[in-house]
């Protein structure tokens, strides 16, 4: 690692012409950007939240991902953890988070992500240390604003962005990659499989205040002209070493797909849809070998343990259909995925195990169970699942009930799907409707699961609705420019926005209006009411409020 | 009833300017309207289907709710069920589904659903006999293309249409009915609550297929000019009459919202968000009295009788908000609508049950095993629920999560939510997002449920997806128009509709194309596989495929 990678160079940047997306202040209206300082071992760290300010006076303060604002990307964005890394750089090569926490340390990052969620760091270190979560964080990646992932946290959602053959823009793919953390995204994976695939990727490292992803194998092979059959494991190495360096957090890697699992493919409805499983199938049928990422494990090892990169165990036999789901082949490449989770960690190296992909409804808790059970626990990491395949265009829909539901199951981290799925590439707007789609499914999860405080935030809102503080339910929305949009639409006034009613109802039919009316009647009749309240028949088993 | 009422008069239609909506051609492309011909006790019916027509000369065909094309809707649309009524108008008085079933005759409108469910007509006489379906058919609803609701059945959604005060015209309301049934609703309600309330009524009744529902309270209390404290037993039955004569299917009567139950909404977040549980809550504290609606019940059943309206039993005390889901109002209230239903099967009158609206994703099996349990397996009609308050501007969402949830553990039609929700009076583009959204939904809860044939649907457009079939991919899918559109954003060739890939991953990066190539290895290999396939591993509990 040298400086140069790390700093961008202007005279590189060729193509990244700087796009204009919205400021942080017009996508949150009524919102402030704000930080917790603490200091850990003498460094200091400010940890970003949101504040929404309410016309009540109070405020509700809310996770933030939306990174340092206003940097010229051609410049990057601050080096925030550069200090941390450097403090223990004699010592650190060969250390990741996992051995820190399993040696009793609470480092920088889990300090930085305890305060985060809110949460004891001891608590952070013991779930790094038995596995349960990860914090992928590359030393490389020193502009990174440390993310745990695990079931015990705040359930977090990816974004995929990347060009590709017909499609390739570094702008373009840097313009996604701030809109994705401007509307939630926790992590955001660089799928391009086109031109420029290191200039691209070292742009949105140095720009990206989340963990960044990637799928190694597709630079391999680009490197090999596209022919599955010229990869090997030196160049696979070499490749994840070139992207270790530039600060990618984790990796895709796809261990799993074994020689004897392909056959058990071949009467599927939609055979591989894994483009990583695809051509390591090809590879392990063109030499009757098994897969070389299975037999290079240990060596693959090394390099993530070098810089702590993280494992995401990929899933390259995972089902394109409901027709397929929860088969032969999925389960068996499951099993394995455990098995290499063991290894993994023997080296101290953290580990995610990504799963399907298309599930239908009743199916969706095998998956849950059987990751849990086979991979000791692991954090999993799904895409979707979608729970029906009829529906292109509306495939963020269609996923995001798989992803609710399997996030209150326990899955750590939903992989977005966006309206272009299946069909082309997403633009910026799909982008956006992929990621605040899968914050719905998100919080959904976190309030099912009960994580603590999850549901305050739709307290809060709700109250704001129900005292007709319309700005403040803007204000507190997943998307305030949306829902202050659309209620323009059919009372565009500013007088709309204080009114005791809005256009689905009008003033006369407004329940909650007359809710109010209800109310003060019985506060006049409180004394009748007291003795009503005696003869309320509570069912049983209801939940009293 | 009178001829009149059932024949628009053009002279009376003032508003109804007809508005242009893209043609059954234009929606679905590749697909044919196609009927299948019965005859039942000497009655010709045509039951409806969509074929949609593949490129490999097979076809698929589809439920088809999208009624009769190319009326003026001054003219109305033919009076299909004219006849079978006629024929036993004589004796019918009185009877109902229920009756005729109890009695053990199948009418036409069972062999009807029957023949477009593709169950024995046997089997569906018993469900509508035990009270566990219901055929909403006004005998005044000649236009109607009967439908089946109940759990055993294809999961069914409702469409909300109708103005407020602040917005009306009856041609965009009847606009808003033909769009909600091309795109798949298998009902519509009318919750018209602003201007021209009978009119508006008329001209959707008699350009209506399928059965429309109202709630009577709007209508009754426009009557009293918005004051609750003014209605009555008798206005509220007048009003009834008005609706039934008109012929709309089912009626929302909110008779459920007892007076002991109001002050256990007092410390809820959101108080009453249901208008006519608001309405008849005021009224109840009012008076100190009991509901109307509840001590008159068998006097209104003595109406829904007479005309054969089914009950859709409201849930006035729905919760508004995740902190008021399953709390004792909304359970209180839920087993009075038990007590009515089996007042109601004792006149032989059909009855829903309607439900919530906000609930965590944790409690929406409560709300399903209660409701089986309390109203004795009447079908379940849900409006949602949102799982989260968070994402005014997404509710169609928030809320097809929940659905599609209820929709997997048996609740039988799913109310649609649209992006407008909190916000907003929808238009037609949020008419067929929230129309699109609840059909898969449904679809997903019926694969889920194991609905005899419903995951065929999903094999066919994932196997036209495998085999690059993109013209049959699109055809077969919820909208064929957004997912063209959406694939010419990237590649709008013609010939990218026959490429082997996509503009996702460009065509060195396909899953799918490689796996054809793996396939093609695969059989080359044959003999070597049949050996590795006698060494496959196939874990405990897998899936065979």
């Amino acid at each position: 690692m040298t400086d140069t990678t790390l700093t961008p160079n202007r005279e590189e940047s060729g193509e990244l012409t700087p796009r204009s997306i919205p400021t942080f202040q017009e996508c949150w209206p009524g919102s402030t950007k704000e930080s917790l300082e603490l200091e850990h071992n003498g460094h200091k760290m400010s940890v970003p939240f949101r504040r929404v300010h309410l016309s009540t006076e109070g405020h509700f303060d809310l996770y933030d991902t939306t990174g340092p604002q206003g940097f010229d990307p051609r410049d990057g964005i601050p080096k925030v953890r550069e200090s941390w890394v450097a403090n223990r750089s004699d010592q650190s090569r060969g250390w990741t988070q996992m051995r820190w926490a399993r040696a009793g340390v609470i480092t920088e990052e889990m300090a930085f992500v305890a305060a985060r969620e809110g949460v004891e760091a001891e608590f952070v270190r013991l779930e790094i240390a038995e596995g349960r979560a990860v914090i992928p964080a590359n030393r490389c990646h020193t502009e990174l604003e440390p993310v745990i992932i695990g079931r015990k946290f705040r359930t977090k959602i990816n974004s995929n962005i990347g060009n590709s053959a017909t499609h390739s823009s570094i702008a373009e793919e840097v313009e996604k990659l701030q809109w994705s953390t401007m509307w939630g995204a926790d992590t955001v994976m660089d799928l391009s499989t086109g031109e420029n695939i290191h200039a691209t990727r070292e742009w949105i490292m140095r720009n990206s205040s989340v963990p960044i992803g990637t799928v190694p194998i597709y630079q391999a092979l680009e490197k090999v002209n596209g022919d599955p059959e010229k990869l090997t494991l030196d160049l696979f190495i070499e490749t994840l070493v070139e992207q270790a360096e530039q600060g990618v957090d984790y990796f895709t890697i796809h261990a799993g797909v074994l020689l004897r699992f392909v056959p058990l493919t071949a009467d599927r409805v939609t055979g591989l849809v894994s483009r990583g499983g695809s051509i390591m199938a090809k590879w392990c049928l063109a030499y009757h070998e098994e897969n070389f990422l299975y037999t290079g494990f240990e060596k693959i090892c090394e390099v993530m343990k070098e810089y702590d990169v993280t494992f995401s165990l990929g899933d390259g036999l995972r089902p394109g259909s409901l027709a397929d789901a929860n088969d032969a082949a999925q389960m068996g490449e499951l099993r394995t995925l455990g098995e290499l989770t063991q290894i993994a960690w023997k080296h101290d190296v953290q580990v995610m195990i990504e799963g399907p992909g298309h599930v239908p409804i009743h199916l969706i808790q095998e998956n849950m169970d059987e990751q849990l059970k086979h991979c000791f626990e692991a954090p999993f990491y799904t895409l979707g699942p979608l729970v029906t395949d009829v529906a292109p265009g509306y495939d963020h829909i269609t996923s995001a009930i798989g992803a609710a539901n399997i996030g209150s199951m326990g899955c750590a981290m939903l992989c977005y799907v966006t309206p272009k799925e299946h069909l082309g590439l997403p633009d910026r707007d799909d982008v956006k409707t992929g990621v605040v789609t899968y914050r719905i499914a998100a919080h959904a999860a976190d309030v099912a699961k009960g994580l603590t405080g999850a549901r305050d935030w739709d307290d809060a809102l709700s109250l704001a609705r129900f005292e007709f503080r319309w700005h403040d339910q803007f204000r507190l929305s997943m998307d305030p420019v949306t829902a202050y949009d659309f209620h323009d639409q059919t009372l565009p006034s500013e007088n709309a926005k204080v009114a005791h009613f809005c256009s689905m109802c009008g003033p006369k039919f407004c329940a909650m209006k007359i809710t109010g009316e209800v109310r003060e009647a019985m506060a006049d009749k409180s004394s009748e009411f007291a003795q009503l309240g005696r003869e309320v028949y509570v069912p049983e088993g209801a939940t009293e409020v």
